[in-house]
Order: structure tokens, then C-alpha cells, then sequence
């Protein structure tokens, strides 16, 4: 069996991108500085890791307005759904193999 | 409460670094050549990535000989140790965050 690490996708597990699929995966649709707050980003930033996820087909962009305020939403495609439940899988994977090796070796729990 | 994403270090999340931290994990010290083929990587890609891991204290590489054949050897550190279980403690959130997020909303699990 390859190891759980092999399994994950590079434009998913990436920090932010993780947190950005986490974030709008709780809503139909999140705000552009709902993400950018909750996930303490600049504006640059946050846009650069969006283009990524757009690109793949993980989340779709929305320009609107509310009101006279331009508004940006971003919400997760299918395809990003699935992306991020195969990430979690395999992280579930991961922590179970790095917390079984803890239990079957108390000396990895010793203080040093 | 800050996103659990936010809480993740890069120099510890990042895909193949989180590999090597996991499997040197598992054992008092894992070989090289055990580590490349385990994660699937490129004699210099993993160089390249323990070198930032040994730069941040996190795996202490030591270099010997088995019979004539040189080996390199790495090792987890004890701050090594912590950092990866702080990582896990955050994946953790995470997935609780993600998970009870579905349970809420049955629409999240619909086909689409």
C-alpha cells in the first residue's frame, strides 16, 4: 500500500488552497473578504490561489454586486468537492499510521 | 477561534515534507534510500526537501557506512516530534470542521 502522502494532490493540500475549499465547502457560495478575513490573507494572495483552484475546475468565480458594492463569490464545483473529501480520506489514513506507530512504540511518546 | 489551516505550518504541511516526517516517525531512524522509494521521490527532491527540515531543526541526517556502502541516515528530532504532532492536532480540527459542516447540511452530500 503507498503511503498516504503519495495520495495527495499538490493543488489541494497546499495550505491556503486547503483552507479555501474548507471555508466555501461550509457555505453554497462565500464572499471574496469573508475568505481573505477568515483565512488571514492578503488580497494578492488570495486571488493567486483562487486562479489556481479555478483553473482546475475546484471552484467556480462569481462577480456581482450587493447593492452599489462590487462582490466577488466563490463556491466549490462538484469536482472540488470530491477534491476535498480524497484529500481528508487520505489525511484520515495518515494520522491513523502516524498515531498507530505512537501507540505500538511508547518510547516515541517519551519525553527527550 | 482562527481557521485550523491557519495553525498549519508550511515548512510541516507541505506534501512531501509531511511524508518524511511521518515515515521517519515510524522508526528510531529511516534510510535514504528507504525514504525515496517509500514516497516515490527523486534522489534530489528529497535532498532538497530534508535539507529544509534539518535547516528547521525538525530531522538530523547522519551520514556512516553499512559494510562498504555509504548510507545516509534521518531522524526525527524532538522538535521535530512536536511539529508533527501539532500538525496532526490541526488536521484533526480540520476534519472535524469539514465533517460536522456535511452533517449539518445534507444538500453538501447531493450529487452535482
Amino acid at each position: 500500500m503507498t503511503h498516504p502522502t503519495n495520495g495527495l494532490d499538490d493543488v489541494v493540500h497546499q495550505r491556503v488552497r486547503l483552507g479555501i475549499l474548507a471555508v466555501a465547502h461550509e457555505a453554497r457560495r462565500v464572499e471574496f473578504g469573508f475568505l481573505r478575513t477568515a483565512l488571514d490573507l492578503t488580497t494578492g494572495n488570495l486571488s493567486q490561489h483562487l486562479t489556481v483552484l479555478e483553473k482546475a475546475g475546484l471552484v467556480e468565480i462569481e462577480k456581482g454586486y450587493e447593492g452599489k458594492r462590487g462582490r466577488t463569490w466563490v463556491h466549490l464545483t462538484a469536482a472540488g468537492k470530491r477534491a476535498l473529501q480524497d484529500e481528508i480520506s487520505q489525511l484520515k489514513r495518515l494520522i491513523r499510521q502516524v498515531e498507530e506507530t505512537r501507540a505500538a512504540d511508547p518510547a516515541a511518546t517519551e519525553p527527550s
